[in-house]
């Protein structure tokens, strides 16, 4: 039996793409050697990743003057990337949530890093707003959804400076404007697919504007170059990825998953906005991410946390135990988590409810 | 029908690793989710990461003051970081191949770089040997075996500098005395599991003595204090490795695999030799890798390369043909390959020979 999964990532992926994935494990498409086999270099694999990519480029609209890498090392290893390649003297960052303050921290190993707002003394529950942006920065970074603490930015910035976004829990969620960034990177393991496979979109003529020397590696540049294959990248996590994108342009692309998404979200904050045993986290409604919906009990319930953990349990739910620093629950709407999942933790919800109601 | 998969990495696998790993995308052990989607904070993780790394110290041996990492970025981030972590003023390395040079040039980001030997000369086609590593240098560093060249270096250098070796393609493959280094490094994709996964073996007291501030994500000890789950590792890729582990174990360990890995390039090094149409690329025997074995055909024959590749292409022999660097043939003979197919293969050579000779 599948479980709901609201794991905050990584997270449930589409039954059709984990069907394929296992077959191609066995074997990829009858040449007598699994996915795991086969060359990097070889035709099979060269098609596998350029149809990652164009399909992702055909998802997301991505203009032509950008180009798309598929790597390793995680969203965490470009919180390195980002200012080795962008960072000459200073940047400006956002300090929504844990995975901004960790890339401002970074940053600062490169330059003067500018928080030009911060939620932290909060405990970030809410996106900060009304901060200028200086204008002589090399690039404005932001995180555009707080996994941890539920809020979430959906704005694309018309800046005159380079925008760089991280994306990793809503890339795929809903329409985004490209052609606004400089730079969108995230992991994968939310909405694109399993752990160990990051994407970096960039606007080509970002680049090259740094002094400092740049390993190999660690260079954007070398990577467009080779088109992801400067070495040998995480080929299984790319094949499942490509299968998760099939299945998104399979039931209509961004437009149809957003409104999904939409609903989803809408259905789960109604009932927490109603249910009278919980509440939710994020203070601002116009903040609470679609993503990763983060609640917890009102004071007066607020021991039954393992009873309600336990009832969702006996559902088959799981994943909802909330990050140890906001408490309470979590629960992860991405894109291939069902309209039935929801429906599912809404009824514990309701039943919770009465039992303790009544 | 399996092909006999002779590719250079990645590389065949064992059969019972890929159908486990497939059953384990379809769904991990009865838990209502696949390996692609738990999170890497589950206890299930926890266990599988716990076991590959166990397993990994059990079979290597791996003394006790050392740390195990599984990481994601591949060895090729590994040339970056070994400098970035260990280099403060200067270091040694043997250039015997193209990938001991890719590590030079990117160790020249962080330092002076003594390179002690080189056999560029003659394009790698023997082990560098008679020179002298200077005392006062941070470590030595040398790549045990040249994948594109065909040479290896079976030797664990006692030195008192600290002794950094990439392993990437003969990790595994017999037995060695980690107590004589300071830190190993290697991507998975040879001998321990699929493409995604990179090994580092560490000393522990090696670190902590460069000056330099080191990005999070870049620093060792990150990594080791956070037991490789700093951020969100190759899952997939991890649980692929433990399968590989596994079967390892199940054969007998590091000297049952030596001797199965012996006796595979005997049998083929003996027929290039006996072969009237075939040579040997590697100039000096003792330097002949047991896990790639390089060949040309004799000057005479040289334009009947197609000619034999189409003939092994008949028999199901794939990922034969040479690296471009070296021309003619490279068989890769890693663990998982069968003698089965190293006789295959030396039964195609005979009967081309047979054909061209009458």
């Amino acid at each position: 039996m599948r479980k709901h999964n609201f794991n905050a990532g990584p997270s449930v992926l589409p039954e059709i793409a984990l069907e394929n994935t296992a077959k191609a494990v066995l074997e990829l498409n009858g040449i007598g050697m699994s996915i795991l086999e086969i060359s990097h270099r070889s035709k099979e694999f060269e098609s596998i990743l350029n149809e990652t990519i164009t399909l992702f480029k055909e998802l997301l609209q991505i203009p032509d003057d950008y180009s798309v890498l598929f790597l390793g090392g995680g969203a965490s290893l470009q919180f390195a990337m980002v200012p080795y390649n962008l960072l000459n003297k200073k940047a400006a960052y956002l300090n929504s949530g844990s995975w901004a303050s960790k890339a401002i921290k970074e940053a600062k190993f490169f330059g003067e890093v500018i928080e030009v707002a911060s939620s932290k003394e909060s405990n970030y529950t809410y996106i900060p707003k009304n901060y200028t942006i200086p204008d002589d920065v090399d690039y404005f970074h932001f995180t555009t959804n707080n996994t941890i603490f539920g809020t979430q930015l959906r704005k694309d910035f018309d800046l005159k400076i380079p925008v760089v976004a991280d994306m990793s829990s809503d890339i795929l969620s809903r329409p985004i404007d490209v052609s606004k960034y400089s730079l969108i990177y995230g992991g994968a393991q939310k909405n694109i697919g399993p752990a160990g496979a990051t994407f970096v979109i960039i606007k080509n003529e970002i680049l090259g504007k740094v002094q400092r020397p740049i390993p190999s590696i660690l260079n954007y540049q070398t990577h467009i170059e080779n088109n992801s294959l400067y070495n040998t990248p995480p080929v299984i996590s790319i094949y499942a990825c490509l299968q998760t994108l099939k299945w998104v342009k399979s039931i209509g692309g961004i437009q149809a998953i957003y409104k999904m998404n939409l609903e989803k979200s809408q259905i789960l904050y109604d009932e927490i906005d109603r249910n009278k045993l919980f509440k939710g986290t994020v203070t601002v409604p116009e903040d609470r991410s679609m993503m990763n919906v983060c609640y917890i009990l009102q004071d007066e319930f607020k021991d039954l946390e393992n009873e309600f953990l336990d009832l969702a349990k006996s559902k088959g739910i799981i994943g909802i135990k909330g990050h140890r620093s906001v408490g309470g629950f979590r629960a992860s709407l991405y894109n291939a988590l069902s309209k039935q999942s929801v429906v599912t933790l809404v009824e514990a919800m309701k039943e919770f409810e009465k039992t303790k109601l009544k």
